[in-house]
């Protein structure tokens, strides 16, 4: 593997969970790599000619070139560094149970930072598409309370369907990749923070010992994981994102 | 490979992108399968217990085992009876790539299907969700012919970023895999007959041999190639759910 961790670089924003699982996923493989973070509402010109696409964070450059959509960049980190601990499992079947989870909790969960490309877009767009938001941005951006209510409801069945896969997954050991950290579990540990931020906004508890008591304790094992150290940040900078944001969806509302 | 090929089985809907892919890539592995149609307004017990989270086509029962998500299965497939053409690069930069301009399809492109399942799950939530959805979806689920004709140009731009793509991929070679039908293939090529059906229900025109003129020639290799005859079905049957669809969506918006 010599020479294969030259010239890794990360283009990322401290609070993205996106951007979070890639460097989970490069501290989990020991490979080291260079930060960069971005302002996402001032990108950078290599985010912009790195991911002309989607000009979104996470980008990974590796050895130059640029991977864009974290559950690719992941994906491309396991079978790039292979000889280090896995990420997904080596069983077919239990590699498509893995996808298949991690990209429910994309779309039903880690939903907070789409909307803030769709804002970067256009606040019409944006206007338009609030009623849509999934899982957190639809906490987050809902204009009555009633609707907060309703879209923590929708989220938090969408973690108790994840507690369920959780026991079937993880088989009572400490992680859905099974003793360490896999693939679901950077998928869903990388939004820790933006649940306690929302309970700190809202009160709304996503994560509850009540409801989902398997997900409350892994979620503690997640952050203390050697791997997630250091990444995983305080709720209180996606508190005061999270604010930024409500202020800016008020605006395009009221300018609509 | 003795044995692995026994007892697969696939639950699809003859018009879905989704399932078409599924079928394709089976094929190219070679593998024998029993194909089963289901009636999406009135699902059977097998797809509602092998799929219960999200209740939709298609599904891979494999010995027995479901697999479900279309880009999942496809991976599965590839993993599986590896020893056949593969469908994923064996680079895994090559391998990034691919993932990312199939999700690029998934999401700008073929999005139809989505809005059955949608309407399955509510009316009302059908109609809140109606100005959101991109691509194909967009074209045929359009309110007015303006909104028609912008969703129509939003779709061109997708496709025209993939002919960008396709000229980087394939370089020179007949499909985005090379000389085969590989990953992004699948996931574009899938879409074949909507796009006929949406030129012959409102002579849109989303693949123009003027306008993107490698997808143009593409396209016609694609549903020529052996692995992809007797699965791409005629436009007919797609135009006849099309309207079928349109009925629904607007009885759904009157009723709201």
């Amino acid at each position: 593997m010599a020479g294969k961790d030259d010239d890794v670089k990360v283009l990322g924003v401290v609070v993205s969970p996106f951007a979070i699982r890639v460097r989970i996923a490069l501290n989990i493989k020991g490979v080291s790599y260079e930060y960069v973070e971005e302002d996402i509402f001032n990108k950078s010109e290599l985010l912009l000619t790195s991911n002309p696409v989607h000009k979104k964070v996470p980008v990974l450059i590796h050895g130059g070139k640029p991977i864009s959509e974290s559950l690719v960049i992941v994906q491309y980190v396991d079978e790039v560094w292979a000889a280090a601990p896995s990420v997904l499992p080596a069983d077919p079947y239990d590699r498509a149970v893995a996808r298949f989870w991690a990209a429910y909790v994309d779309n039903n969960v880690s939903t907070v930072l789409y909307t803030v490309l769709a804002m970067a877009m256009s606040p019409k767009l944006f206007d338009e598409q609030l009623l849509m938001f999934p899982g957190m941005a639809g906490v987050l951006f809902a204009a009555t309370e009633e609707e907060r209510a309703a879209k923590a409801e929708e989220t938090l069945a969408a973690l108790a369907q994840l507690e369920k896969a959780f026991a079937e997954c993880a088989g009572g050991k400490a992680f859905f990749g099974g003793d360490s950290i896999g693939y679901v579990d950077l998928a869903l540990g990388s939004n820790l923070h933006w649940f306690e931020a929302l309970r700190r906004l809202f009160g709304v508890a996503l994560l509850d010992a009540g409801k989902t008591p398997l997900l409350a304790a892994w979620a503690k094992r997640f952050v203390e994981a050697e791997a997630a150290k250091g990444v995983v940040p305080d709720a209180g900078v996606a508190v005061e994102l999270g604010k930024k944001l409500q202020a800016r969806a008020a605006a395009a509302s009221t300018a609509a």
